[in-house]
């Protein structure tokens, strides 16, 4: 079987695993205070240029999102996303659960644009009876999004701006950084997406981790107390380490990003070869995952050879799927899935 | 410098570690649903004895202890636990957070006993205004306990007896739970320990896992639509099978067992040389956790040697610290610590 | 000034005053539990033909939505609403500070249709990623709605049995409910309304009472605890008294139908006279609220003799506003209104 | 039958309710913009001789709190409260469902000592693990306390020292403050108790209105946004006015004190006879609550003539009971109790 799932479905890349090996007895202290930690937080320090940034390491997505938004918001403030945010839709209302609104707006193609967002703060702020409703705090926005496209750098210039003139916060879910930064169509660094944001997280469970995502503050304005938050939602490891050593090894020798470069290499040919075939591309995505649209008889026979994502049941009876790949595929599974288009 | 800070100052046994190096590359669905999982679940039924048991991995203990609370609370109810239980002091709040009250009633040596939590619930219902007071709906007790003590099978019946007769659940938190079974002073199987408790978790964290606790519910009732309840509190792992292997491992031919009886021979013997030297014990401890009093000046000398924990200043000037024994610590570190004494 | 701001900007009827003032010196037990609450949940079981009903009053609009719902719903539960509903936009987020997601479905002139619930569900459980997302546990609906609309029978049957076919509770936002029901367009009776709903609220503040909504669940089904659940969160009221002397007298020789058939008279009038007159409407509402549309000078105009809301900005420079009529209208006011326009 | 169950068992003060029928039908905005409240926050700034305070008015006692509470305190963060605080058992978890831990401290005849605060803040910051912990934001008391017991105004300053050296609010329930300040033990003005509070409310409910308190911050430090946050609580009245138009009654020529000497002058004649008569308290309440201890005889027989609440039984069989006064305590009722002792 082929398997093309989703970019969480091995284990960890072989250094990862190594460098846990290695310092595995290694007595350090626990809940993040160990010098894997230390170490990670440095090496994450000179890949983003900001010497003085902080970096929290948090076990999965939904938590770091639920944990950051919530520690960072007022009470009286909702958070603004895409209604295909990740957070709108697939979190089983965990942002809720903390007590916060999502305040969701339309998205194209995943994406929220900056004058979507100023248009509703413009009519939120002159309703008179806005102290009636939830202040937008924060703009929640995916880079690459849940369909795989990218923001460019004007893009996500605008969202910040908009943000400094309402007061809100920028905050980067980049569960997929990796694999978008080494998009051949991303425009911008990492350095370059810490100037625009206040906070994002650097991806680790589908970018080489057992587990992990490191939530960074670039300008070093973690709120008080943070970790006393996180405890409260069930989020501080005991074994902090885990993490360190993962995200130390992660950014060794820039491993991240290799491990990003050699997904989306075979996520091209992989959309090269759907084009080719004339498969119809259900989102024109430049990163690891791919969607396409297959007939009941493609599908039918692709799933006998293959494991990938049912996305979207069309209208026209068709199927929109999505085939990933990540560190963990290999090319001649890819050239095994093309031979079968 | 000697290591007995705590048990989760290391990283994983090296079996657990070995497993997860085996597994790496075996690609498996995300969310528990891998094999990994489907095969510790059923080593722990057997474990148990409880075939139609249910099982369920969670990272970390707040987390499980969370998560297990709100699940299974109805919104007007509380959870009883003793003054010195985890959730009570050192969860940050977290059972708040998620909107329950923990009522926390006098332990002894960190021990609830059954007549005070009958006592309570009797006050309870009789108080004719108890509809504006938190229900008691469940008893949340730790074996071992914060301070190393262990519940005896009488006792814990006794418990059970007084949760069937309030319509409370009783929930064992078993973060420790490796150790305290195989304390020469524990007088009960993990099959008789099923029998008396709704709900459980087996901790791996700190015993030999790299994270993980798997949450027991032995009758087979776990709440429907649990996994959306995990999620919301952000405690669902992508790579589920970090967790499944791990416990895989653990269960696999008694190690988790055998790691406890580890722990507790070294604990045994380093608590017969405290004695033995004239230390006096800040509380009686069967299990791998050990409270010894020390002077200024002992105190002093040792923390050159070894690392441990503070645990309370006491008044007559002297301090209450803690040393810990775990599945990795070596027999030359006791014995050299003895020496030291 | 001519007053057409809204229905809660005087005190209460004359007669629910006065009512006030006869029982003010007679003793009775406090939270709900006196016998002018006994006798008011008697009348409103009476106008529902529910002898069996379930009747709790409550102090105010949001604080009966947030408790119904969080009360109501399983935690892995949100509530579906119209775009416009209250508690969509208008709540300050109560609902979701209790924890539970408002899932906002595009509604039409204020309505939610049962065929967008219905296919919202059938995507929802077709989905197989679902356990990652709110389910659909209630649908919201007012009546009239935020935009004075109503739904006829037929809608309301069907919104009721699409709830049925999901397992979803229906819920019917009746803060206006009495200038609902004695609208010329309305074709249910108060009986007829309570077999399509599980519960509702007839809403008192804005029908003539000082304060207060009676929250009736007609199949007697009102949650065990309920009460518990409304002091937890802030809504039980120590002089439960003030509600169920108010409700009795509007329950009294059919006082709430009467204010509601007033209220509404002068409404047609008013909206009559625009029409005449050739102002356009910005939505035709059948009840007490009117939403016109007004040139920049018409508005400057306007203000300078009556008091309105300002609704909404129009693009085209124009805005809507809203006139609202209510027990406390008098015929000379719409008179005085209808000749300046 | 004569009543002494509570201060909630009537209506309102005739005047109060005399007000309630002069402004009924004078239109006004809603939501407390009206210039009831304006004018009623004006004489509550001169009744405090702090003219820059800030008021807010809302419905009951247990909405203040919660509404109060979570309002001000830090997410990480805690309040303090005796364990005999109304907040600490009579109020169904409420704070908890907002997300915080009530830190139960050991009171003394209801009341919390700075003494008690201060260890427990040092300990706190002692213990290196009080991350780990919530912090202590707030230390809430009432005035009188839920036993008729004061503070004096040393105890009041000190407990404003302890709060100012640990950086927490000082929060006074003051559900009875009129009956505590005219008590003939109460050695502090309603301005001296500005001085040393940070805030607090100054009970309707229980001294003459139909519902309400004042919130007061009598240092004009409402936190910004606190509206939004009232109506996300479901706090907010729509007929704002009804609060507005009783304080102001309540704070027209003194009726708030002059109420409170009313009901303690009964109350002391009351408790001189059960004195006289051998009668032994339960507890020494200078206020308008007083405790009784009855045995099985003596509260079977005056349970025949007299309404008044179990307190709690005793381990002896007696019966602690509480009788208590109010505006609407009539002076020949208390004569006719007295006979009957």
């Amino acid at each position: 079987m082929l398997y093309f799932l989703s970019d969480y479905t091995e284990g960890a890349h072989p250094k990862v695993l190594e460098r846990l090996a290695e310092t595995n007895l290694i007595s350090q202290p626990g809940y993040g205070e160990d010098r894997f930690c230390a170490s990670a937080r440095d090496k994450i320090r000179a890949a983003c240029e900001k010497p003085g940034a902080d970096v929290y390491f948090l076990v999965g997505g939904t938590q770091t999102n639920a944990v950051a938004i919530a520690s960072l918001l007022n009470r009286w403030e909702g958070v603004i996303a895409a209604d295909t945010g990740h957070i709108s839709v697939h979190e089983a209302g965990a942002i809720e659960f903390s007590g916060h609104k999502v305040l969701a707006l339309p998205g194209e193609k995943g994406k929220l644009a900056a004058q979507t967002v100023a248009d509703y703060c413009r009519a939120f702020y002159a309703d008179e009876t806005h102290e009636h409703m939830p202040f937008p705090g924060m703009v929640y926005i995916s880079q690459p999004t849940e369909l795989g496209t990218l923001y460019t750098k004007a893009e996500l210039a605008a969202l910040h701006k908009v943000c400094g003139d309402y007061g809100m916060r920028l905050f980067l879910d980049g569960a997929r950084l990796g694999y978008g930064l080494m998009s051949p169509d991303c425009d911008m660094t990492l350095p370059e997406l810490c100037e625009l944001c206040d906070l994002f997280y650097i991806g680790g469970t589908k970018v080489g981790a057992l587990c992990g995502e490191a939530l960074v503050f670039p300008k070093g304005d973690m709120p008080e107390h943070f970790a006393t938050m996180v405890k409260q939602q069930g989020g501080m490891l005991a074994k902090g380490r885990l993490l360190g050593v993962q995200f130390d090894a992660l950014f060794t020798e820039g491993l991240y990003f290799e491990i990003g470069r050699h997904a989306i290499s075979l996520a091209m040919k992989l959309k090269a070869a759907f084009r080719e075939k004339g498969y119809s591309l259900f989102a024109d995505s430049p990163t690891n995952q791919q969607f396409v649209i297959l007939t009941a008889e493609q599908l039918a026979r692709l799933r006998q050879h293959a494991a990938f994502e049912i996305w979207a049941p069309l209208p026209d009876g068709r199927t929109a799927v999505r085939f990933v790949t990540s560190w963990a595929t290999r090319e001649e599974d890819v050239d095994a899935l093309i031979a079968l288009l």
